[in-house]
């Protein structure tokens, strides 16, 4: 057995978009990069051999400690985990509650399964937690909660390793006050990574806006800087979001239930096999390969290229998110998987609706970040955008000594400075006057000075219907010109006639009239 | 020289979705499967060598008959362009057409260049036709439609070979009333495809609303029968789009191009290798190699392994297209696919308004068929919507002696048949008397006896807000009762207060009273 490494500082996050990150775990064997999809491996028989998963590019598995116990407890003790299974990558354990989940019991007591951990030698261990079904009761979700709270406790003085990662596994299902609940309890005990547990069954009824409920509640009561583990994440379509909500591990049967069962799983969907005209991919499995092959191969050959095909999809997702994340696209990425099923769509809408936590994590601009994109109004819940709001309404100060608002079109000042004309249409107000600001339907008031700051020149919208983008656009303004009122004793407003109604422009000046803020509406002479 | 073959019937359709299809066109070396990419390959060098470009899996190349015919032209004659360029598949030629758009003229004669092709023997060959670019002003796009129709009509005296499949080009750019009247005229001159022409320097400057119009309406004149080429259909992000517009063939530089200036494509976008922290594919060319791998390489060597990529990704995007028309999923590929730029999304939500014209060519379910999804308000335009709410207003008629229409909401009957405590609601109407009709966000009226009928029953919606879903259904359900209003004695509408607001229900008992007809509003006892 090797000595014992500390464990504290077991993870670094190198880049973020959303409340997602690129990390580096350290775990006693190896040192993987985050997000990691752990491929979840039988001990007795893998269906795809555990030497492929890893060539595959898989650098972390998890197997089920509870059944290894049951079945190989001895020779498991002797080998250790990493003999036993013949991987030398990261390997985590599972303590059986996904059995109890779907049995209603182990036959395993909670210290017998943290010994049995150490004993074997797992990187990441989890505690025996009680999982909160989706359709649990109050009670039962309260009970779960508690049993796992204490049992977290007694973990703490049972453990001996210092070199295993320890997770502590967060319940409450489908009642976020009681998510609230475990994850700050939770929270307090120290656990190298947090697991939020049994979105299992939540997500086998695609319950995703629940699912972004319980994530996003957990991990506002979690530290930041530690890992959090997705228990159950299956589907390469959800992976995005699960990442975008501050996901780094997640462990998948997927690719295995999916092969028995003759699926074929690409990022946006499942096909059965005998709906395949042709293989969509150029994976090893799928490359100069037809449908008619696979079926033609006898059923274990034909389930095991099934699974290795699923397992390179899921692979392939993993890296375009972490590409998402260093590109500053993540939200592309997600909006993109989200559209491919109404209930994922639905989870996408609902995380709009944390849009203020999500503001929170998202960094700055990366130094290889892409333009942000905006094809309908679910994307004014940006963070970049309701950062830029905050910030004119807070920290920003207009240039002194310019007390007439000249609001412009966005897509002039774009193309070149000052509208032409312009000057004319002005008349004799001197210019040392005016403090030129933009109108965006994508940010709302963009000072003029501020235009070269990502991302305000570097957008692109469209798909935002003129009602929507008028109310919106016109509150921002109002909200713009309210804040910085004792600064401003004119506004002019240049009107877009190609790109908004007359109504818009109406409604601000009745707007600011009201306010005793005098507003002129200028065409350009054409 | 093989004896001529009879080209007519070159062509066949074995499914279709939207205006897309899958289809077989047998050329004189060659049966390709459509829709199909044709590199594009230079004679004398390509980057990516032709055999490997053949064994990537493209069974047809497109090159340059008039660079050919300038520089290797006896050769070329001498050896045929099979033999030259060393390719058995099917091999197009384009004529200089290209040349004219870059450099505005080329040193050869119509004629010349039909002969030559006949002489090399492409298995598709082009007219020498004038492109419209997409500034061009109304008088050079009235020209170039002018002089490629009669270039077109000159070359049916002028060609001799049976064997070689013609295209005639449509021109017009952005002036969609001279596409038309160019669509028409070639629609009557016996070419075995037609071609669309120029949408490059459209595509290069991301007009792809202006594609939309470009496309349809040259579609809209052309024999459904036909194949049709898009001329430059450069990036795989619209392949998708081109498809469900009903393009069959088109070709691309942009693997070599974008290779070239170190640009590595995805499905969904672009991105510099100095961007890449991964390589998001499994393709020969990825799988198990890094971004650090490929920057190590010579230059050529890198141009030709990221030119090698872009033609996988470009492949297998071709492969989930294809996957999506047997599944009947290409509107659901078409807005993931279009949400990666917001020029993109203006193409899909331009190709909305066409919804009319995709409803006829829209088949009905294939074998395959899967469920049908909404995200938004875009996708109530789906053909499938259109159609049902068409035959409500012509075809049908409600069942005999049921005069009294029930209104359900739609997860009610989905669930379990009529709603609980329905009878006891309704007293002691007999049931006899009473036809029941499903409301439905996404498709208005559903008469209960079709509710099994595809797709009513398999879809899912979300994303769809109140106002545009209330405003929407109401005016459905009106249309619908007012079409069959002799029919009906009265209304009961069951309420659905979860769902939908107190306003959907009153202005619909308004607006019936105003017709003169009795309108209850029904709450389920709880």
């Amino acid at each position: 057995m090797p000595a014992p490494k500390k464990t504290s500082g077991c993870f670094e996050i190198h880049e973020r978009d959303l409340a997602g990150r690129i990390g580096v775990l350290k775990t006693k064997t190896a040192t993987i990069e985050t997000p990691a999809l752990f491929p979840v491996v039988n001990h007795v028989k893998s269906l795809v051999p555990i030497k492929t998963i890893s060539r595959i590019g898989y650098q972390q598995i998890i197997a089920n400690a509870y059944l290894i116990s049951k079945h190989s407890k001895r020779t498991a003790i002797r080998k250790g985990i990493h003999r036993l299974l013949g991987f030398g990558g990261a390997i985590m354990t599972d303590s059986g509650a996904y059995q109890i989940l779907s049995h209603g019991h182990v036959e395993v007591e909670p210290s017998e399964i943290i010994r049995f951990q150490e004993a074997i030698g797992s990187d990441i261990a989890v505690i025996l937690d009680i999982p909160t079904p989706s359709n649990a009761s109050r009670n039962e979700a309260e009970e779960s909660v508690e049993i796992t709270i204490e049992r977290a406790k007694q973990s703490i003085k049972q453990r001996k390793r210092k070199d295993i990662l320890w997770s502590g596994p967060v319940q409450g299902g489908n009642h976020t006050d009681l998510v609230e609940k475990s994850a700050q309890a939770m929270a307090k005990l120290p656990f190298d990574i947090y697991a939020i547990g049994s979105p299992t069954t939540i997500m086998e009824q695609y319950q995703y806006s629940n699912l972004v409920d319980l994530v996003t509640t957990a991990k506002r009561h979690l530290p930041l800087q530690t890992p959090v583990h997705l228990f159950g994440a299956g589907h390469p379509a959800m992976f995005a979001l699960a990442v975008a909500m501050g996901c780094d591990l997640f462990d998948s049967a997927a690719y295995a239930l999916y092969a028995r069962d003759g699926r074929y799983l690409t990022a946006d969907g499942t096909l059965h096999l005998e709906d395949l005209g042709d293989l969509p991919c150029e994976c090893p499995i799928c490359v100069n390969t037809t449908p008619k092959d696979l079926t033609g191969l006898d059923e274990q050959r034909r389930e095991q290229s099934l699974a290795e095909h699923n397992l390179y999809v899921s692979i392939r997702e993993v890296k375009q998110i972490k590409q998402a994340i260093r590109r500053g696209t993540l939200w592309e990425l997600l909006r993109m998987r989200c559209t491919t099923h109404p209930r994922l769509w639905e989870g996408f809408l609902r995380l709009t609706q944390y849009a203020e936590e999500l503001e929170k994590t998202d960094p700055l601009p990366t130094p290889h970040q892409a333009g942000i994109t905006f094809v309908g109004p679910q994307d004014l819940s940006r963070p970049e955008v309701l950062r830029h709001q905050a910030r004119l309404l807070t920290n920003y100060q207009p240039p002194e000594s310019r007390d007439v608002l000249l609001l412009i079109p966005e897509v002039d000042m774009r193309r070149a400075g000052l509208p032409r004309n312009l000057e004319e249409a002005l008349g004799d107000l001197s210019p040392a006057l005016v403090h030129v600001c933009i109108y965006s339907v994508a940010f709302g008031v963009i000072p003029s000075e501020l235009v070269e700051t990502f991302p305000l020149s570097q957008h692109i919208l469209s798909g935002i219907d003129e009602q929507v983008s008028n109310k919106k656009m016109g509150d921002s303004i109002m909200e713009y010109i309210s804040k910085h009122k004792r600064h401003y004793h004119e506004v002019i407003l240049l009107i877009d006639s190609e790109k908004h109604s007359p109504a818009l422009y109406e409604r601000l000046r009745n707007s600011l009239e009201q306010k005793g803020i005098p507003c002129k509406l200028l065409h350009l002479p054409s």
